[in-house]
């Protein structure tokens, strides 16, 4: 995998999201919200695709939103379903997740993400835009959501919610990869530097709330979340994002268990997909491809006391079913 | 830097030391001892030189052997002393540790490694065998010992400490370097698992006693101790030696911190050479170069608590003064 880095600063440049399409409850984009037609493509790996999976099992969208999920390991053709039969999805009948992305635009030579939503009947890929598309998944598929969904993106919280999570974008969730893509020391010492001291910020806003908007889970928890889980597995080691442990951040540490405890989250984490596919992909900065053995989970499922705290997980609704048969992870932890 | 690997295994091999010469009260290599005619070098990065450096603090060797500090960062001619004004040492006159081999061995085209013993007048290298400088510092340089020396090799427990630093040779010393550089998944995962069911064997016997032999500090316990000293600093993150951090295997942690905080030891100790050598010469492990601002190393000061196990650091002995003017550390901490 080639990592795209500025040659002058030696910082990490994401790539754009390409396909800014929304499926909406009116359908104005031309894509209207229709339960059993979009399959969501994720990789369990992928930290921006386990936004969608965790929001996806809160609201109970499991039956509305079929799931394809990808190998963690990509090849030269990006993101492969390898671990289906015939290494084909089922439901889409391909191969490389790039085929969908080829169909919706047949010249389209941009990079190939998850989490993708794909139209079934057409294959074509509606959206790579994963900041809208979990949003959309609370606001505008709301008539599929189960009884008891919580409302993860409360109308009176959102301009905190929208905030926070600018916020975490920029120094949590995109700075992880900043530092661990750097080229250069001094690109690596900024994400570094900005990573630790929003880390700090929020140690403290949690350390006297359970959540950090309101009382309950709101889509700001989940998309600090899915960074947590993976500090210590990767970020912490491969990224060099390593101050230290999530293990030794005392406050992060209960809430991020706390989380991970709470049915809809744990259930949407394989760590061995995550070690494999940073360590095995990243070989600019892993050239052995070795994963490491560590660290110790076990601590994932310890008592966290943040019911101390109170705070109202589900708000007035309560915590999603087991998921679907078809759906549940295979066991590796 | 090249790193030699088995093909088939994918296990590092690590080098012979080919100069065994022994400096001797007796002078039966050729070699006697004499205060002010050998040069020590070292690199303070370097775990095997530590030691060397560790136990002629404690026993107070530095007026009788001098000191060289190479560079921690080697070039493709090994170690230098680019530290020292015109890129020389001082003593030897020399710009690189190669030619006092070379000059022992004209022919010579093996590794260049420290700890180095070099005889100043000839300015040919005596010996490069690690294992053998230490214990002959402790039992033929006796008459040059500071008063108050401890007994850092008592014969009464020589055999029990030859056993254990076999064991933490094989599986501590060594082990983290295999972990480090293997090629392959299986060798990695061997000397994982040997270091750390070692290290919960090592917290066992520790969780009673302070120190590894006896009631005092022996070589044991510095063989150990160089080690451990760079376990959360390079050799977990590094060299993949995840399980834990040296900080979260609290025996060990504590144990760590004792030796640490007792004279003779942080002296020695210089995070940053450690951090730059392993983080930009192992470019087959870490090819950006780029050495990680972490880990906090503030808590290598907080109280330890095993004054609680008794134990006399020094046996019947003292701690050293501080070390001379002209050996302190550059402060990098």
């Amino acid at each position: 995998m080639t990592i795209p880095t500025d040659p002058e600063t030696g910082e990490f440049v994401r790539s754009p999201n390409h396909f800014a399409a929304r499926i909406t409850a009116d359908g104005r984009d031309g894509w209207p919200v229709e339960p059993g037609r979009y399959r969501l493509v994720v990789s369990r790996a992928c930290p921006w695709a386990s936004r969608a999976l965790v929001v996806r099992r809160l609201l109970g969208l499991e039956h509305a939103i079929s799931l394809a999920v990808a190998d963690p390991i990509q090849d030269e053709r990006s993101w492969r379903f390898t671990l289906d039969p015939d290494g084909r999805d089922p439901v889409l009948g391909i191969r490389f997740l790039s085929e969908a992305y080829h169909k919706a635009e047949s010249r389209y030579d941009g990079g190939i993400s998850v989490p993708a939503v794909v139209d079934v009947p057409s294959g074509k890929l509606v959206t790579n835009d994963y900041p809208q598309i979990t949003l959309d998944f609370s606001t505008e598929w709301t008539k599929y959501h189960r009884d008891g969904a919580p409302d993860l993106y409360p109308e009176r919280h959102r301009d905190e919610i929208d905030e926070i999570n600018r916020a975490v974008y920029k120094d949590v969730n995109a700075a992880v990869y900043e530092a661990g893509f750097a080229s250069k020391q001094s690109a690596y010492e900024d994400a570094y530097s900005r990573l630790f001291a929003r880390l700090d910020q929020l140690s403290g806003r949690l350390s006297g709330q359970r959540f950090l908007v309101g009382d309950t889970i709101t889509e700001a928890d989940i998309r600090l979340f899915t960074t947590l889980v993976r500090f210590d597995a990767v970020y912490h080691g491969h990224f060099k994002c390593n101050r230290n442990k999530l293990t030794e951040m005392p406050v992060l540490w209960a809430y991020a268990r706390d989380l991970f405890q709470t049915p809809g989250f744990h259930d949407t984490v394989d760590f061995d997909h995550i070690k494999r596919h940073y360590y095995q992909v990243h070989t600019q900065i892993n050239p052995t491809r070795i994963v490491p053995v560590g660290p110790d989970l076990s601590g994932w499922t310890t008592p966290h006391g943040r019911e101390e705290l109170r705070g109202r997980p589900f708000g007035d609704g309560t915590p999603p079913p087991p998921p679907p048969a078809d759906d549940v992870l295979s066991a590796t932890e």
